[in-house]
């Protein structure tokens, strides 16, 4: 399941709408016969393409997903209980159930029903963290919402002249690409995209492919290239994109935080000390101190060279 | 020695002007006789109170001492390097030659003369941190200056009203009581003062007597049971302080940073986010973003219950 689980991460931020599912099929010597992860735009699914790969090799072997296999047959290809069942496939393990209606238990059902051998549960929770995106968005009907923020030791963006190249290192800054490479989309505001001219894309060796499709939040005109929102509230139109990535400045992660869409926050700090500077997080409508506790935990936190990357997860009830 | 250094650290903020000095004293078989630390106000030093626990058991023992024996003979005590000589003590390892230029050496110049092994340089980094702030008053003339910060994800200190009450939970500040008990003077300014009425008081059990001196950095009116900096410049006329620290607000951080005279930055960081707020840190003379660099290195981070603690040094050549 652990490699499943990495094939599936692999592929966070390349497979919207469909999830990122990884697949492996293993072999009664426990050696793994096949591999599989979703394709880029989310078809062939991951069982499909390992099951290809074992072809007559799965016979009487176990196959491994991080997500139930699906149950529903689409135009664009075979559902993959039945490719499963056609396969000779004697055991299936999944770690989650599929909350698409179509599929939600049936595809284990049915595959329990002619007599392989259904586990479901394995890595659960490892295979939620690698869908987390898609999974948050069959619930709320959004994507994922990440903030990244580059801050200083004491919380300024930039200085007053909007200079903030650079507050955080390489080591920090290749990460930033790392996290392109797995959100669907990125989003600036106008004031960014006008200081900046960011080009948002992933450099990375052998990562180049993954950039991800570009947003602008702004009410102004359309600008070529870039996907408009105009308010936060609009990423419930985005029914492609499973993870989306906020890049900033102020007045975006204002606006986003405001409207309670942020669900993760990666706060990277330089060990730099800039004084009078832009504040990287405006009005939000907060107005005493206790009403913002118990909203965000922290998640994770690593060195990057010289600075530091904390995660922050929002709390959400239920 | 590590015994001498957590008896030496222990005594931090208790002792200047003298250094906060461990020692300990080791017989034939390895276990530790009798032990030491430099007593409250600087008098006596470690060395007289781990020999004078040790009594006649003193005679052919080792003592370990985190700093040179002293030379100089006082009106308040005799000379370290004349009692040590007079207790028959056979061995003195010691961490760290004392800069103090009326010992310098001398102190065990004098015990390798008459007789005694002497070794120097053992645990001397640890023994270097555990008197970091004495040291740094011997090069600099001044205390060592802490800052402490503790802010929002975004970087903010209070509400714009001012409301700071509580950013940080309940382990967090016990740090920073448990920081107050280890330096000799705490500085806020005066818009804290008239805000908070802050006690500055150590608030730990078996701790209480360790609240240091409190200092007010304001060119008004005196207030009573606070001493007066009119700048930040004045910390050169405290020659009785080894370890200052100074717990804000903004235009207090601002005023020491401005003069580039804080060298240690405890920033204590709660997982909330407040948006519109005071920011930490006014305009301290940074005009371009690569000026700040290089400046600040990060020596320590942990987590103190939901929050984290992050240390940062101020890197000073030569």
């Amino acid at each position: 399941m652990a490699e499943a689980v990495r094939l599936g991460s692999a592929a966070q931020g390349t497979t919207a709408p469909n999830p990122n599912v990884g697949c492996v099929i293993v072999g009664a010597d426990g050696a793994i016969i096949a591999r599989g992860a979703t394709a880029p735009g989310g078809r062939p699914h991951a069982e499909a393409i390992a099951l290809a790969e074992a072809g007559e090799r799965a016979r009487g072997a176990t196959l491994v997903t991080t997500l139930e296999p699906c149950n529903h047959r689409s135009q664009r290809g075979p559902a993959c209980t039945d490719l499963i069942l056609e396969s000779g496939i004697a055991r299936v393990i999944a770690a989650l159930e599929d909350p698409d209606p179509r599929t939600h238990g049936e595809g284990l059902a049915r595959l329990r029903a002619a007599g392989v051998a259904v586990e479901l549960g394995t890595g659960a929770e490892e295979s939620r963290e690698s869908m987390a995106g898609w999974l948050l968005r069959q619930k709320l009907g959004r994507p994922r919402i990440t903030l990244k923020l580059a801050l200083s030791i004491d919380g300024k963006i930039a200085l007053p002249s909007g200079e903030s190249k650079w507050i955080t290192g390489e080591d920090a800054r290749a990460h930033v690409h790392l996290e392109r490479a797995h959100h669907d989309m990125i989003l600036v505001g106008r004031g960014t995209l006008q200081a900046d001219s960011p080009r948002l894309d992933v450099r990375l060796p052998g990562l180049e492919e993954r950039s991800p499709r570009r947003a602008l939040l702004s009410r102004g005109e359309a600008v070529a290239g870039w996907e408009m929102l105009r308010a936060p509230e609009d990423v419930f139109r985005l029914h492609d994109v499973n993870d989306l990535l906020v890049e900033g400045g102020s007045a975006t992660a204002t606006a986003f935080l405001a409207a309670d869409l942020v669900d993760r926050i990666l706060l990277y700090r330089a060990p730099i000390i800039i004084g009078e500077g832009r504040q990287s997080v405006g009005y939000i409508g907060l107005d005493a101190i206790g009403d913002a506790h118990g909203r965000w935990v922290a998640r994770d936190g690593r060195s990057l060279g010289i600075d530091r990357l904390e995660v922050y997860e929002r709390v959400r009830e239920g």
